[in-house]
């Protein structure tokens, strides 16, 4: 028999078992496909969702109708907690990348478990002040005139470092990149097709191997002048 | 004898009077003066600051230096928990529009009192979460392409009712209007004009009354075309 996908969820760790086994009967399973919307923007919700499998975008759509992927979801990570803490509607919409395997928490739930463990409340306070600093760097990325210099930031920000101090980027959609970085497909594909020239990168299907961070934080800093 | 201002601010209501009262003799009251920078971005900080008298405007420094005010903060409102929650560096400027008074708490004070009072914790939380609407909305201000209607967009959201359904807008100086919307002071101040010809509000002083609430909506939304 599988475990439940909750026993592994780092948000939870920490929380005894016997609370987790009765969540985890209180909550459903769903699945999304490629291109699935998981949250509407604008949509009432009083679910929390928690993404066991794949990769999710969040997207704001623009005052004139452009969709802007402001972030990503990865495996483990929560999402939908705006609106289980205010009752208010759903702030952005959430699309699935490929397939992807959700838990999802009612409202009601969610706030029971927060509001009783002072740890989770901590969690969630520290997740939301993330996303506020998220935002802040977001409209500071987006003054920066140069567009090149606008794609390193964010790849910079999608940085993960694995065992063996290797950096990789698992890149996102080129169209979600130019969201991001409010520019063209194009561009997007030619600043990393310079990274790659360059040296500073290495690509590996869908991740880059980011071989020299420094100089990629150089461009960021813009030390280094590019197009 | 004055009463300590501790008792008057709301984010406390609820919470015993002894426990108010050994915080107030844990603060310290501080003043500031017109301009005076309260939070420097970037800064390392460990202090929760409440606002007693005054008003104040949070300020982003774009990565080309233009200084961006994000909002107003009034009387009785706190500010600072980004640092005081994860202990990062400060992430926006605070400064003082006119004189003011205010309340310092340490981050060790803040935490233990939040976290041991699930009321605070909660009060806390809705403000993040306010915090990260209020970006999502900034974005999507931002991206109206029409500079008159962004500006009566962050109008709007300033908008306070008053007993007797009376709408106030206490303006904020129009060089932080025109940080806010990402245009110039001469385009504030001809689009206060028009609001003002149009008859949608009149001006006392240092606030619009807004006479025409739905008219002023209606330019928000594009359905009237302006300038």
């Amino acid at each position: 028999m599988t475990r439940h996908p909750i026993y592994s969820l780092e948000f939870f760790s920490g929380i005894p078992e016997s609370i987790l086994t009765s969540i985890a009967s209180d909550s459903q399973l769903r699945t999304a496909v490629r291109n699935q919307q998981v949250i509407t923007k604008g949509s009432l919700g009083d679910e929390l969702f928690f993404l066991i499998k794949g990769r999710l975008q969040v997207i704001d759509v623009t005052e004139d109708g452009r969709e802007l992927c402001i972030y990503i979801i990865n495996e483990g990570e929560y999402f939908g907690e705006l609106a289980v803490i205010d009752g208010g509607s759903r702030s952005t919409s959430v699309v699935s990348i490929g397939d992807a395997e959700l838990m999802v928490m009612s409202r009601h739930t969610a706030l029971q478990l927060i509001y009783s463990h002072p740890i989770l409340a901590e969690r969630l306070m520290k997740k939301l002040a993330y996303l506020v600093r998220l935002s802040s760097q977001n409209r500071a990325m987006l003054s920066i005139q140069n567009p090149y210099q606008r794609i390193c930031t964010v790849l910079t920000t999608l940085i993960r470092t694995l065992p063996g101090n290797l950096k990789i980027i698992e890149l996102p959609p080129q169209q979600s990149l130019a969201g991001m970085t409010n520019c063209s497909r194009e561009t997007v594909s030619r600043a990393i097709g310079q990274l790659l020239n360059a040296g500073i990168a290495e690509k590996d299907r869908k991740t880059l191997i980011v071989r020299e961070p420094e100089r990629l934080q150089h461009i960021v800093q813009g030390k280094i002048t590019t197009e």
